[in-house]
């Protein structure tokens, strides 16, 4: 497999997810970290205006902006819309791109892959391979838009969690830098080295709403024996959510791993919970 | 003791603490459920507008928003500055005032007591010998202005978490509902035939802030030994505080108990969290 030279790291594509761009902004400030690697490494923050703000976003998500829809068209208004085609540039002729996020959701170190790359899903089974905590998710598509992942021919998303929008947890901040690390160092090398092992890969084949009134307002929550249970299988009967009243509605369908239970950000995606497949790469 | 005839309940005073809003919500929608007490009341949702943009507050924070010179000047502009005379307006009258928030600190369900008030600390005692996961804090002046439970004679808020903003979980709904109507039950008897006890309650006497450049930037964030324990006494050389780089930073002073440790909303309020003294009442 090919070697990789220019690695770009971004942080705070999402406002609130403060782990990302605090660690941006101790890069930023002390560049000689990354001087001794063989890689040229170039350090973005994504979001700027909905980092100062501390909001997710200050038009619409960022993260779901880089469709050739929006950034070919020169006319959208939205602060995203035009940030987006900035990063494009800036990111424009890197080959691995590193983009960290934070999730509400008890999933612990995820590495997501927003394309089907065998570069990309090496690196991360090297990774999960050395990192017992670590899993791999693969979001393939997204009705949404374009996910920032999407502007690199490899690379992926850190999503660690769980941890609240707007705060800054220390265990969470030094996992997030151990790992970028040892990506730096697995892709500075080259990684025909490293042994090949049949790794577990998550892939998200649909996404589940919460109940809802015809207002669009949410009818049930969570429930308990749920909360929390990111990547453990969910079968048919199991329970899925409970209403304000305390009635139990169960899951009905093929046995899937549920990942991103009770993301804050996806009450407004109208996303409760997605449902994986359980795969081999 | 005095017999109280009408509570206030209010929820979404903070519009991204999910919890409180939903209930006022539930209640709001089956006024049925209060119909049998033989009490009288009344349910509001604090802050509508902050509510609707899923936020802690639109201009200003409404719970810092109801001292006198802010409910008796009526040319302030903010939102809060209106919405505290309309809730004083709406409240008046009220013997209790029961306040549901949320923190992202690991504070279990905790009442706040933000007066010196012998029936408040009596309603919360029989509630805490009740409920043993209950903790009662008392919080009797805030620099930046008074809590809405400054507008009744008698109440307290009941601050449940963890939780992140922007979620809801089950298992903190149902709690929180469950103390809502243990409290109705409690003070719709004779407090009196309940066998008093000595009870423990922490006293806020200090706020600690996270150590800041001077632009105001953080430049420490919780050490992860004092993460997630709030209540745990704070010795004299406990690690408080770990820079960006790794650098421990250590505790100083004499033995407190710390509350609102990590708390998101707070960041912007220069809290990384509060010290309390423990007392008996």
């Amino acid at each position: 497999m090919e070697n990789i030279k220019k690695v770009a790291i971004v942080g705070g594509v999402h406002g609130n997810e403060l782990t990302g761009a605090y660690l941006v902004k101790k890069w930023q400030k002390n560049p000689e970290i990354f001087k001794k690697q063989s890689l040229d490494i170039s350090v973005f923050l994504g979001n700027p205006k909905a980092c100062e703000i501390n909001r997710r976003y200050v038009d619409q998500d960022l993260n779901r902006s880089f469709s050739k829809r929006v950034l070919e068209d020169h006319s959208l208004p939205e602060y995203e819309a035009n940030r987006a085609k900035v990063l494009k540039e800036l990111i424009s002729g890197h080959s691995f791109l590193i983009d960290l996020h934070t999730t509400t959701a008890n999933m612990g170190m995820t590495l997501v892959l927003s394309k089907k790359d065998p570069y990309s899903e090496r690196v991360a089974a090297i990774l999960a391979e050395k990192f017992d905590d670590i899993k791999i998710l693969r979001w393939l598509s997204n009705d949404e838009g374009d996910f920032i992942n999407t502007l690199t021919p490899h690379g992926f998303t850190i999503e660690a969690g769980p941890i609240p929008q707007g705060v800054l947890r220390a265990d969470i901040f030094q996992r997030c830098e151990e790992i970028v690390y040892e990506t730096l160092k697995i892709i500075s090398n080259d990684i025909n080295q490293y042994e090949t092992k049949e790794t577990v890969v998550y892939d998200i084949v649909k996404t589940v709403d919460y109940p809802r009134t015809a207002a669009g307002e949410i009818e049930a929550i969570i429930h308990p024996s749920l909360q929390d249970r990111d990547y453990k299988a969910l079968n048919s009967g199991d329970p899925i959510f409970v209403t304000f009243d305390g009635k139990v509605i169960p899951y009905e369908g093929e046995t899937f791993y549920p990942v991103f239970i009770n993301e804050a950000a996806y009450y407004e995606k109208g996303i409760a919970f997605c449902l994986c497949e359980k795969n081999l790469i």
